[in-house]
């Protein structure tokens, strides 16, 4: 695209442009919305982000983002030290939380084994879960990955990695999600539910 | 959504959700992307972040946004002085330069008349318009305005208030957009485009 802005506006479009969710289109809107809202969204969001680059850090215990480390939940003594649960990414630990449902630690992979992109257990932070489950405090490893072709494979690689530690190995149950209308689901969704049907 | 990332995170995250084209969940997304690319994402963002806070300003000639006042547009004195050009806003700028089809200079409104909305002439950069016309220079005002009720009522209000100057005024042609289907296409326009017919 032609550069129609002046370099600098230009060059904010282009990195807008490379988050998730912004296309080149919205990326343009979203450059407008901040110069022309200086007060109220360019200085708080530029603010946040020299914060964000300060602050936030790797935990050390759970791969997680935070501002300290270990992580606030690493850190927080009320929480089960006996359950770890493996997430993909730090994504799926704030969905999680939000559904507070889990009161115990989480364990970060940083991503899928993957065949086609050539990501193997070395790349992922497969020896660290293998050393925290072996801690002789954990009791059950909740693989919570996503229901694909790599994130099964991924779960089933970690049950073999961890079956020497002896722990209670768990993956997420299967099913009609809440809200669910079967008209809208996939049909693998429906035969998993079915199969895993239960009394009511 | 509760607070399950910090209230470090969080703040960016609401921050990054004000964007237009990004929701709660997105604006999660995009936070994520920003904290664990930081080399190649979170650093020059917050880098053109802050240049664009101490740089862009608004040229005081056309209301658009860049980094030097007069805006690289109106100091170009290639571009036609006697077309003028009116906008709801800097980026109808952006997409008529992407065009590349006009030589004049630009006037940036700053939105539409709105009567739901309690925007009133005053609230606008009618004023500097109408002084712009009388300039001795410009010889026609070319409304670019959205083809909505309040673009169009702001067209029509602008068309009066010129009047007086005896420049020519006009308004872009209405019809099938290139590339357009008319199956894609809205009863209005296939309206419009039928009523505006011309020889093949």
């Amino acid at each position: 695209m032609a550069a129609t802005a002046g370099p600098e506006i230009e060059r904010l479009i282009a990195l807008l442009g490379k988050l998730p969710g912004l296309g080149p289109r919205s990326a343009r809107r979203a450059a407008l919305a901040l110069l022309k809202r200086r007060d109220t969204l360019l200085d708080p969001l530029t603010a946040a982000l020299v914060e964000a680059q300060a602050k936030v850090k790797t935990c050390s215990v759970c791969g997680s983002l935070d501002t300290t480390d270990p992580c606030a939940i690493c850190a927080d003594a009320s929480r089960d030290r006996a359950l770890i649960c493996v997430v993909e990414d730090v994504g799926s630990i704030w969905a999680m939380e939000r559904a507070a449902a889990f009161r115990g630690r989480y364990h970060v992979l940083g991503g899928l084994l993957s065949a086609l992109d050539g990501i193997g257990p070395e790349k992922l932070r497969v020896g660290e879960l293998v050393a925290r489950a072996a801690d002789g405090v954990a009791r059950e490893v909740i693989l919570a990955l996503p229901a694909t072709v790599d994130g099964q494979t991924t779960a089933h690689y970690l049950a073999d990695r961890l079956a020497p530690t002896g722990l209670q190995v768990t993956m997420l149950a299967r099913g009609v999600p809440v809200g669910g209308d079967l008209d809208w689901l996939d049909d693998g969704t429906i035969a998993q539910a079915l199969r895993a049907r239960r009394p009511a």
